[in-house]
């Protein structure tokens, strides 16, 4: 363990010029517009826990196509909550409903999404991906129709994580002016993009965010994920420019000036996975309030369960900020 | 390198006890009935090669669709040709019209097929596998759709090899009567199980085939790709009966029984990727004549150019004792 | 992944013959009122979890150290409660507060004993082992006074963890008779220690133990922590009968035949660090009722989430039918 | 796979001052000319292949000793073809006769020069290097006789590359006007040497070239070759000086000023074992017209396939251009 | 094997700016008075050897806590003798007392110095570290204590390794004004710590010297044992300015500035463990005459037997010029 | 660190039947007789130790060829002393003059071998190997001549090992009658060798020895040297019986039941270079009195300094017991 991107002085003054493509704002609204979400689904699960209840969750993702995941709630609310939706890391499905339990302990509505096709490393997953595989992917997801916008994998996950986002707003439990979105690596870049895309989010807490300054990242990191797309253009030698074109409309660095809610980033020095200057072009773009938690020694793990407690309480502060009730 | 598997005299005695699955040939026959193949077309490429003449190939593989690949024929042929198909390894696409130039330099016609979703690792493919993408699938085709017989992804590519085969009968070019299918790994996988199923096809040479005998290869393979269904099993705890049910429908070892036409086998005995004793299952079990070459001192690279030549002297020789012409 | 141990047939039929020292119980009846624990206290900790209420715990270990631990409780408590007592896996602390939620949230009192001197892992510990710090130790904990049994630093984490089961027993929120003990790894080998000093154990849940056989660990494991074992005799080539002397009055699995408490183990068979012939030793030998868990496909991490749920059932099953109120 | 050496942007900038020694010349000059090359003979081969004629060639290399190669020629040549002599990459022999069809396909004279000594890695060789093994030479080839230019192995395999592109010249099936030189990784390096001390070639293609500004290879390579010279340096502490000095001689950077045909380099930029910064240096001095293909996402595989085709394009329009016939 | 630190050119440049602690003198002036060192005691060893004569040592340590040795004498001197005192590297105890013959064969007295709590890496120990050990250390000994410069570890063995260097002066057989403190890696702090704490060393050799920059060590070495202290950090996320407010009190850059003595260093540029620019911290800001030898194309092996030539050389120059006897 | 051949229990059973080549003893014969061998010369050098002189040998070795070495004497020296002569471990040259003290400071002549054309890994050699440099060689020296039994390097080498032990017996600082062999590794082999070829040797050492049961150390062995001989028949496929046909003729094993000297062997448990097995094939083998020490828990460096220990004392006793005056 040590370095091995920029040291920090050098990520505080990395300001890369990023390509934002012409119709970025039309190629989104056009997205999310094209399907109307369907109703949601809550079934009650019995997971044996007496202190969370847990329901089985079924929202209507891009193009309609449900997408799974997990609402806990605390054993005795009666008023609306504030909820966190959380979008989970690169390989991880929803799990087993009892497997993340911090924020509904702490007296908050939980919703948790299922990465539509993932779910094959740390925890399951149920959401199938109901769409053609193209020839020559590589295992993974990150080069998945990778040679156009519209057909690229992530602009159905990033619109399922917009429904998602919108469901917690309409649930009958939730306080909708109190949504905040959250995730680690994978699920940071993700909650950076509702950010982006779905205004009426009240705070976003992006950790060690994956899915941003894809080029950099490319360069940069050695270990997988970002790994998939030197190994696409590898093989497919002469499709970089189409490739980092279409890479374009997902980058959370280039969708982070859109947003605007009040934000709380983490960023690991010696992230091998997201090197922290790819991290940095996103924060140092973001659109909104931002503060930010430095962790100096770690690796793509960032700060566990030391930044849950630094999320907590930035959480209540900023809803109590916000929502003077 | 050193032996990481059984020892050669361990190989000739181990004969495990496979299961069949009692409607094994009801699954295959209704598989490859359901769909009657479509009309092939064959599409003169510039390959820039003068001894060689190239043609892009798209054959209607399972349901119907699309299945690409090359035909490479001697320059000057002014007779049916004897034929050798081949299937690719595990990652490999058709690649470069100019990659594969052996057999027709040898007078052969060689009609070479892609596998359906792959061609990332050493030379990239051009079919797209158009299916849905079950969640939690690891990263690769292992365990695609694996929960099923009857969505598993290899019932796609074994039908498609089947037409492959068919389409390498009728083609003008070729004498139909002198058809030998082969494959290096997850090739000579599908040669076995096109052997099994395609009784017409004159030879068959399987070289360190992979996908036999899958049980042993997921407990002895310590690298990939049998290691996809143990990181599978590893997440879904409770679905080993279903996938090594699954698995069997589609097992070399298991099919192999069921062929006719004279074999060339190698094995390596070395070889980390498909452990010895998981190819001498297939072997063993073989239902036609069969020859052995054994690489000793081989990882799965097995016998490469050198055993080319015990291929084309082996097959030269097959050809010539079953079609005297 | 793929096994590195005997097969899963082979391990049912290992019985491997430990020698167990003649003065065993005498050692371990002295080690236990050498000190007449002391009294523990319990400080209520702001975690900022609203269904969960935390105390930092503090009890007199072995010499009547002070020993860290966590105690939850679910918030809404108005009788006594079945308790888990957890013990850590090696290196792990007791960590942050709100970390491990599952127990309580499940309703029962869960107790979290800090390892002496470890915590650097995956979680911090707040636990020193204020003992002098022998020549030559290996780095770890191992062969920490590994040249005489009264010296060995298990000694006094074991003490410490009977400590913690009979702290339990006695605190007003728990119900004493249904006090179970549980760990991962190194915490299932302290379970077992437990379980078989301290009758008063109502349910023992091992998972994957460690410091059981260690003869067979050493010779088996290529990766650490039974490999200090290893470097130490690789250094002080003459002490290994001193070493493995002292080690037997350690050993889960020469400890085990003194339980009777009704047992649930879990044994994965693909564990590289605690490899599952080592865990069947202690199974095999186990005095008490047990039933087993195993996992094929997993490596270390064992059954994780879905072993939670069958230990969940399987502790309310056994609680019940013991505790008929 | 990342970027590990220079990005392309100080590649383009990267000009490194580079020791030429004063006897250059004066030292080829006077090692090109001590022997007389002794008569070439071509025996024909029975590959089994129609297309291709092969002849097992022998020619007389430095001090006039036997070195091996293969002769492909299309099976229907009626006049002087152009001819691309290759130099095979570090470990590689010439292999079996049948491995290297594509130029021969296409319609050139193909010869392929055995590296004496070499052939154990990816293909077996049959040249022995009948000199002395200096002590302590680390196993390889990089340092043997490295303490005197006149010793050092690779004047020895210099001499034999600038013996086969004249013999390639005075072959009666040959165009000797139109004779290109190529190669990959060390035969890279080789082409650039020949086209340096050989006047007569009419274009070059070194790929990923090997062999090139020795010291910045050996500081940035982690990797073998290159490092067989660290490994000397680091037993052999005070020979640095006397080290470079030798390669100085035969540093592909330092003798491509010399060079006058067109050529066309290929370099990738994530290679590991020749770091593009070295590949650049004999690129940015090389004395003729040259283009260059660079493969951004690449390792030391370079272009492969696809680069076969830029090869083959760039050599008929540069032929066409210089031998208007 | 390449260059992994700063180049040779940029080593000279590196002047970090290092803060030195208010009180490090007084710090050091308490803690090395604090004790008045007791009586050392030598037994004869029975080696077996007949040319040198060996003594086994004890001498009172930190806290007047016994610190072990050896002590080598040449079989036949019958006047005072130049001693070398030597601190040995990570890991290493004072072993075997046969192990370390070149001093005593080269007509010194040769005082090597068990490090107390070590010895389980190439040499055995037999001095244990009497003191209490800290929750959370990492194994290990860079971050036992390090919260208190009080009770950091290293505060114990730079004073026992002051206390050796006045043993050595007052041993009957040595020439007190003759006596060099020396050590690799961590011996090589340690001399340079002994340097600066004892001015009545005549002549100091550092090799490859460990415990300095400590900060930079952090950031750029990858391997153990500085990322002892990145994993301390990595889970003890806010304690980084502590840690390295302690290491400034043992850092043997710091401390550099205060030592007189003649000193002869070496620093090996391809260093993964002490990464050469480290060193040259230490070297830039050393304050008595120093020489440098650099070995460019090394490990942290640094000079080795080629070393040990120049050591000798150097320390008879130097205690020549400064004893003319 | 694990087993990872056979067990202690199943090492004491292992008798492997290996093929002896009839003409064994004429093949050593004739080489042996083949030259006489020619004057060694005595070079004294000037290391800078007082108490041990050292002269730089050369002995006249194959074909006559100088072979160099270094002769330690203690420094007082009055009668015949017993001398040990040392064959190094592969890889390892003579190094520098001062790095094996521990013999002559024992009182012993030791008389070092340099093994011809070695010397690049731990310490450097002087001795070229004047021989032509066979195509195809893996780098390294088990399969230099592999082909035939006359061209293979280890002829050579023992040979020069047979004329070092003759030399010693000759000198005239040397009790003649006390005269043992040894060498760790590689040198343990060579050791063997002599001690068969020899028979005026009158001690023998072989420490966990090289060059043994080929046919069981090139499947066992996983890491090189033995890895060697798996390279060169993964590419030359059809020379494994003509490999192994040659091998016999230099294997330890097979040449010990001819030695007749009092021997004491070492063997490591877990060797992963030289498996125990391949060891204790020759010891089981070896014709005269023997003695083992087994290191249960170390790898190939077995007993080191512990083992010298061992090595002084029974060589004392030995050489007491033959020749008592």
């Amino acid at each position: 363990m040590a370095l091995t991107d920029l040291t920090l002085d050098e990520c505080w003054a990395y300001r890369p010029e990023l390509t934002v493509p012409v119709d970025l704002d039309g190629f989104w609204a056009r997205t999310l517009t094209a399907d109307q979400p369907g109703q949601a689904t809550y079934e009650p699960v019995d997971t044996g826990l007496t202190q969370i209840r847990t329901f089985a969750v079924t929202i209507a993702g891009f193009a309609g196509e449900p997408v799974h995941g997990w609402l806990h709630l605390p054993a005795q609310a009666d008023q609306p909550l504030p909820c966190v939706v959380e979008y989970l890391g690169y390989g991880r499905g929803r799990g087993r409903p009892h497997e993340k339990l911090f924020w509904a302990a702490a007296g908050f509505a939980h919703l948790i999404m299922d990465t539509r096709g993932q779910g094959w490393s740390a925890a399951s997953g149920s959401t199938p991906d109901p769409h053609p595989y193209p020839a020559g992917t590589v295992p993974g997801f990150l080069t998945r129709g990778i040679t156009d916008p519209d057909d690229f994998y992530y602009r159905r996950v990033i619109t399922d994580a917009v429904r998602f986002a919108q469901a917690a707003r309409e649930h009958p439990a939730v306080d909708g002016d109190r949504v905040a979105v959250t995730g680690i690596s994978q699920g940071g870049g993700l909650a950076l993009a509702v950010a982006a895309l779905c205004p009426d989010v009240a705070a976003v807490m992006p950790d060690v965010p994956f899915l941003s300054d894809f080029r950099r990242g490319v360069q940069v990191a050695g270990r997988a994920p970002y790994t998939e797309i030197v190994e696409y253009l590898k093989l497919h030698r002469n499709r970089g420019s189409q490739v980092f074109h279409t890479l374009s409309y997902f980058d959370a660095a280039v969708l982070a000036p859109r947003a605007t809610a009040p934000a709380l980033f983490s960023i690991a020095m010696m992230d091998q996975i997201c090197p922290p200057s790819t991290c940095f072009a996103a924060y140092h773009r973001y659109g909104g309030e931002k503060e930010l938690r430095i962790y100096e020694f770690n690796d793509h793990e960032g700060g566990e369960a030391d930044h849950q407690v630094e999320q907590l309480a930035w959480l209540r502060r900023t809803f109590a900020a916000e929502s003077p009730r």
